[in-house]
């Protein structure tokens, strides 16, 4: 049996860290996350990544999935902290006592801890500004069989709660990493690897562009989409059909268009 | 020139009734939904959808679409009217003296105003509990050339302030229709029409499926998936590769990956 802590007032220094950690600066001075939910404790445990420190009420309800990850948590040498349900809705937001929430070491965000050769897609986010959509590029990179998710510039924070609950535990399987354009763009030409982005100019049907792997699919910013120079820098500019009054799709959305149809080519070679 | 009400009290009724606009509730007592931004009304203004009423900042800067949008709702017979900067900050949640609002009348959505045959691709959502993914879905129905979007049973509210913004418009092009499930199937079943679903149930391959117009494809509940029930209604069941850990996409993306398979086949039919 582990020892667990119990945490007993709302001024704890600990609730206070862990409210903070809701904030982008306090996330990267502390350099730890939050991830909320017993489904996606379990995908990061599943995945082979524990939390340094288990938050969860005094008087949940026993749950099979809880206590192994509470005794995984414990075997690994992290924190099981236990509070009043009361204090526990100030730190997840969320009133109730099967509340759960994790507290995870911020990963190693460096394009040299990506293997390009490891997948055949790769997803690259240019400034896309929404926490939402950078966590369903990571659920849909998973479902592609990506490698990971380059964030390019000023993008929302992967490590978000916002984030993490839309990538649905792929922020424990995908690769992330930040880098300036200028700084990926140098990596990228070190190796092979074609990179590819929706565009109106000089580009081809997306459904007979020649796709090949390792593939960089780059989706920009939500407003602005890609720069010129972005575009310009690719190996492969393709059009995505788009046959009512509005001139673009959702960024996750065109993603993912992209994602499946280059994975159906790449199966096929 | 046209007459312009001008609102000066945080009290004043017409404040009330359009904060109260953020609330279902109250947009089904009234009938009416809010829309905000310029971009978005002029998208609803050349779609030729203008609001009853307009309502903008007294001290905004002047923009030549404001001012094709006032003078169009003035000619209409709406109501234009102006507040101050902090009145409309109430309204719109933004401290932003360009923040425009309109206030739309709410469309018919019974399944009777559909035309089957006006498209060849209809998007169905089955209990789809998230306001921001009916309104991506309405987005990505209109890229494809949908029809409409026809909402089962217990739905997010597509007139919602998050559905009609991440919409980026469509709202305002696609056929919205509300419906149970037997009244679905039921109107469904009097005429032409294939519906889709994907499915881990006796399936094929969404790349080698034989999608026919009017396709209707149904998109389930956010967590819950589709129930048995309408797998088994479906004339066609797909799969959708997941090579990943997870066993799902996000419901709008896999709306889209649908939609955009179905499109391409479709064509070239």
């Amino acid at each position: 049996m582990h020892e667990r802590r119990t945490i007993t007032g709302f001024s704890n220094p600990l609730v206070k860290l862990l409210r903070s950690l809701r904030d982008k600066k306090h996330r990267k001075r502390e350099g730890r996350f939050l991830a909320e939910g017993l489904r996606l404790l379990t995908d990061a445990r599943l995945s082979g990544t524990l939390p340094e420190m288990l938050v969860m009420a005094t008087n949940r309800q026993p749950h099979p999935l809880l206590e192994e990850l509470e005794c995984a948590v414990g075997d690994a040498g992290g924190d099981v902290v236990e509070m009043d349900e009361a204090i526990l809705a100030k730190v997840t937001g969320k009133k109730n006592p099967q509340a759960v929430a994790g507290v995870f070491a911020e990963f190693d965000t460096h394009l040299t801890s990506i293997d390009r050769t490891a997948a055949p897609i790769w997803l690259v986010a240019y400034e896309m500004r929404d926490p939402g959509n950078l966590g369903t590029m990571l659920r849909t990179g998973d479902a592609v069989g990506a490698g990971g998710l380059i964030l390019i510039d000023d993008c929302a924070d992967p490590f978000s709660v916002e984030a993490v609950r839309a990538s649905m535990g792929a922020v424990f399987t995908q690769k992330l990493a930040r880098a300036g354009w200028e700084e990926f763009l140098g990596w990228l030409r070190q190796g092979e690897g074609q990179l590819v982005a929706a565009s109106l100019r000089n580009a081809v049907d997306y459904r007979n562009a020649a796709y090949s792997a390792p593939c960089f699919l780059m989706v920009g910013n939500e407003s602005q989409g890609l720069p010129q120079a972005c575009e310009d820098a690719c190996d492969l500019r393709v059009t995505i059909p788009m046959l009512g009054r509005a001139d673009s799709l959702n960024a996750a959305i065109a993603g993912a268009v992209l994602a499946y149809e280059a994975l159906a080519k790449l199966r096929k070679n």
